[in-house]
């Protein structure tokens, strides 16, 4: 048995929130009605390989055709599917949330999403199967990769302010960030790219950005470097 | 048809190497003769979970029973194997070269150390299988966390010399290592503790030093840390 299943995070409603489904509540299914992970068995007639599966089902959860994917792992063994030994490969996917149509299918009662607190394993503790334990690989690993890359930009739409930038870091980080240590950063490791125009907020214009690249974060110099 | 595959690293030679195996030439067996990264089949009777079998099968090749391993990820296609789709779950390995016994077994004809030069693609070339991308994949994972991290130390044996580990670092990531830097940052980052003996060297006894925790490797600081 080897499936693919996704942690697929946004920002919703000023907070980090993975994507959810509802397990059907049918005979024979493990852990009816039961919150998870997208995810579910690769096809080797339709998908040609790992990732192909995990865009198929990224795209019948929520309609987006290119995200940020990024293969977090697999997990293997013969106690995390009551119907025996079975594989999964886990992939985290970044999106802003105002590009996604929720869509419950065939193999989902509901969906949903649900914001992850300062503590990721509380929502994990009520999933099925291992899910408690990719999701909080997937928001580890998040958590430190924003750290040293562009990764964060990926949850806001095309087009997002300085500002916004910096509070899906902080989302992602938990915790507050310098606004002009922040904003050498971002220009120094050339992030954003300007345009021509700004849009009306409460007091005066702010001025819009979008990323250089949308397929490849961006990788800021490290710090332990011996060099000669 | 699921497996298990293993980039074992270590320093030979005073070079970054890799353990591979030659495949059998036998009827029905795909890359007859060829070298292949060590690996195969999850036996779910034998096998509790991946890791384990990653362990069975690190010990069978090499006779080691606790290196440090860490999951690399999972190639899966309909392309790799000609028998059919097939996913492999590959994993990297750190050891000191002095530790192993290379075993040939029933499903390898030889098993021999490579070389990794400046272009680790030139050995995955000749490799079965997509086993060159796994190699490349896993040269890149450790040459990253060289940067960061203390597993260039796991490459050596138990007892070092500070120079010895400078080395490592050096090997791993192909170019020379400022010493007193190297040094400044080997200790504020907690990895090695002083033993109570030297050992005899050209000129003047060498202290001798271990790592702290050769279990879990020490993760240095970053730079990018927009805190408040």
């Amino acid at each position: 048995m080897v499936t693919v299943d996704l942690a697929i995070f946004s920002v919703v409603d000023d907070s980090l929130a993975v994507l959810l489904v509802q397990r059907p509540d049918s005979p024979g299914e493990p852990y009816p009605g039961s919150w998870a992970l997208p995810g579910g068995f690769i096809d080797v007639a339709r998908d040609a390989d790992l990732v192909a599966c995990a865009r198929r089902k990224l795209r019948e959860k929520t309609g987006v055709v290119s995200p940020y994917l990024e293969q977090l792992g697999s997990w293997g063994n013969r106690r995390r599917d009551p119907r025996g030994w079975s594989v999964t490969h886990a992939y985290f996917a970044l999106l802003s949330s105002d590009a996604i149509q929720l869509q419950a299918g065939a193999n989902a009662a509901a969906v949903r999403w649900a914001a992850i607190g300062d503590d990721s394993t509380r929502i994990g503790e009520r999933l099925a199967f291992d899910h408690a334990d990719i999701l909080a690989a997937a928001v580890e690993r998040l958590r430190n990769k924003v750290e040293y890359t562009s990764l964060p930009a990926f949850l806001l739409p095309v087009e997002f302010t300085l500002t916004e930038l910096q509070r899906a870091y902080e989302i992602v980080m938990g915790r507050p960030v310098e606004k002009s240590a922040f904003r050498t950063r971002i220009d120094s490791a050339g992030v954003v790219e300007r345009l021509s125009r700004t849009r009306a907020t409460g007091s005066r214009p702010a001025q819009l950005y979008r990323l250089k690249d949308r397929t490849n974060p961006v990788y800021f110099p490290r710090t332990f470097s011996p060099r000669s």
